[in-house]
């Protein structure tokens, strides 16, 4: 991988350029570690498997694919430097004593990286959570002739989708499809068993509730699938019916004032698993998994309910009780109109929002006054982090 | 949702035959649940919550789409039978203490949900593990016209693949796309960035080692994004080169493995997160995640490894030293012979494993003598468990 350094501020490693807002200025060797101090007075540690498995030299990164060739295994787990420097150009040098091998590395990449708690914390993605004031306060809005001619416009509106977990698109286009011109604008669209665009349109025969004028309750989409759609996309192209009203609740939102309000209920909901069944005459799909999921640092990062898409949950019999009590907590909490944002879709908008985040609903509607077509698709999380990345680079 | 009910020894509910192996015989009302005796000695407890969640009748479950429109949280927490009997029939009605409501649940539907410990165990999944001699003694190999044409042959050639998670498909038509039409005797193909089916051949510009004549390591695939695919499938169209032959580990066989005789390495393996970067042009994926994943019985349900996808890990400092020893335990096992599946695939053959179990890898090969072409795909887990689900009800 080519390293280009200079006495600039900004480095390049790869397609990812590198800030050096601060300076090494002393590298001290311990057993497993090194210890770099910067210029601020901060001090970072690294260790010597991490610096060597993070080599950029070319004879450890092909410059083919800029996929690494060298395995960490390949090498004695007491690996240490023979030598380590900071080098004139501000990089950490280090000779290794297996091999002699020879890597460097820059000081805004070594910052980026830092794996102390404060830096990990702080590179860590913080979503917006919202009520129905705060929402109320600040809708993110967005005109589509702007995100679909300009990239910063574009980077604009996929930050706020990220964060609020919600946005409005206005004026968009009503012709058929153009949904998909949208949502390509992230990336291809994830396909499900309803296809990749899908028409909400009160039909015969239908084989999910969504398909009919009934109300629906608070819900995610696909439930019943490992992985939730993550974006979902409703284009409305005519509504020219009574009711309909779409209602939507930051289930974040909720997850943190149970974890707050009731711990016994936040650990019910996020370690036992409910059952999502959907069973159509071509597909059956199931799946077991807690309401609200965490990750490894604890932080909410998924809700996964669906009444009506619910089957019968089988876990141990003295947590069933437990499990009960959470998700009417939940479901309870979300029909509070203190969480719910409530929004009627006209011709010519487009709502983007999080479906493993923010529950949706609609009100029940008539199709006496007039008709009511949107058009629906999904994106993953996936590909809107990537797309995010690669206009960042592409506007630096 | 209609339930049919006889004298014979299945019942329906919805789209799902319920057989009748034994039959209840009393029930007795506790605080928040009962007590079911079967006729062979057996009990089982259904909590109140979970019986009235459970109703199938019609006010609960609309008739339209089969899904549930009672909300649980719409009764008391403490709700309870006013009555509750065996019929002649053996089926557990019960007319509760709120708003007079009555419920009836066949016998065989009681017993298939039953959720004490050893129900629950019997109904579990349990992949069948293998080193480099199982594998050897049986390789679950089936026909292309077989499996093409006929419901009971998919249906035995999909339990092998979701057991094994290893199948090869012999006699397969090597015309371009025929790949694309097996995956679709599952189901619709799970799209990524490289399309929906991929062409395995050595090309200039090559963005991913795959596309190289370059040795590949064990890895998975797309370890970058947050489902990893499921099933992959390779389709070999011609293979004249020298070299290239497929090596294949359960990863599942060497999880366990790590589990049975290096426990602190399977606590590291399955808490702390390796990073997964896969930056391209006009892509930039990353994903932080265990190496591991067990769900929440602590059954293994997933290994994530490739060393050429992997960023600059970025875990507590006093975790660092732990997660490289885990991570080199389960590269060096993977690389012993004794794990490993040696295949040379040939025009004709089909290969299909589950990406996210079988680390995959091939030898570097050569032009020379021929070219090398293979077709390749991906279909997720939940598409295969849903159609495993539809030929059972299908051929029942």
């Amino acid at each position: 991988m080519p390293v280009t350094t200079d006495n600039s501020t900004t480095a390049m490693v790869g397609y990812s350029i590198y800030e050096k807002n601060k300076l090494p200025i002393s590298v001290n060797c311990l057993d497993d570690k090194l210890i770099i101090e910067w210029d601020d007075g901060a001090q970072s540690e690294y260790h010597y498997l991490w610096l060597r498995d993070n080599c950029h030299c070319e004879q450890c990164i092909t410059s083919l694919t800029r996929e690494q060739i060298f395995e960490i295994c390949d090498v004695p787990f007491t690996i240490k430097p023979s030598n380590a420097n900071i080098s004139p150009e501000h990089e950490l040098q280090i000779t290794w004593d297996f091999e002699n091998h020879h890597s460097r590395y820059l000081a805004g990449w070594l910052e980026q990286h830092c794996y102390t708690k404060a830096s990990r914390e702080a590179r860590q993605l913080k979503p917006t959570l919202w009520d129905r004031q705060q929402i109320s306060q600040y809708l993110p809005t967005h005109q589509y002739q702007d995100i679909m001619s300009d990239s910063q416009a574009l980077l604009n509106w996929l930050y706020e989708v990220r964060d609020y977990g919600i946005s409005i698109v206005k004026n968009v286009d009503t012709s058929e499809n153009t949904v998909k011109k949208v949502a390509e604008r992230i990336s291809f669209i994830r396909e499900t068993n309803f296809g990749t665009i899908f028409d909400v349109v009160a039909k015969n025969n239908a084989n999910s509730a969504a398909y009919t004028t009934l109300r629906l309750p608070l819900h995610t989409d696909l439930p019943t699938r490992e992985l939730q759609p993550g974006l979902q996309f409703l284009h409305c192209l005519v509504n020219d019916a009574q009711g309909g009203e779409s209602i939507l609740v930051d289930g974040f939102k909720i997850a943190q004032y149970i974890r707050e309000n009731y711990p016994d209920d936040f650990i019910a909901l996020t370690t036992l698993s409910m059952s999502f069944y959907n069973k159509d005459k071509a597909s059956d799909y199931r799946f077991d998994s807690p309401a609200i999921s965490v990750n490894n640092q604890g932080e909410v990062v998924e809700v996964r309910l669906a009444n009506f898409l619910r089957g019968p949950i089988a876990i141990a019999a003295d947590k069933m009780q437990a499990i009960y009590a959470g998700y009417r907590r939940f479901m309870l909490l979300a029909r509070q109109e203190r969480f719910q944002f409530f929004h009627r879709l006209n011709a010519g908008d487009l709502l983007v929002f999080d479906n493993r985040r923010v529950l949706h609903s609609r009100n029940a509607f008539s199709l006496e006054q007039g008709h009511r077509h949107l058009q629906g698709c999904y994106v993953d999380r996936d590909e809107l982090l990537s797309r995010i990345r690669v206009l960042e680079r592409e506007l630096a």
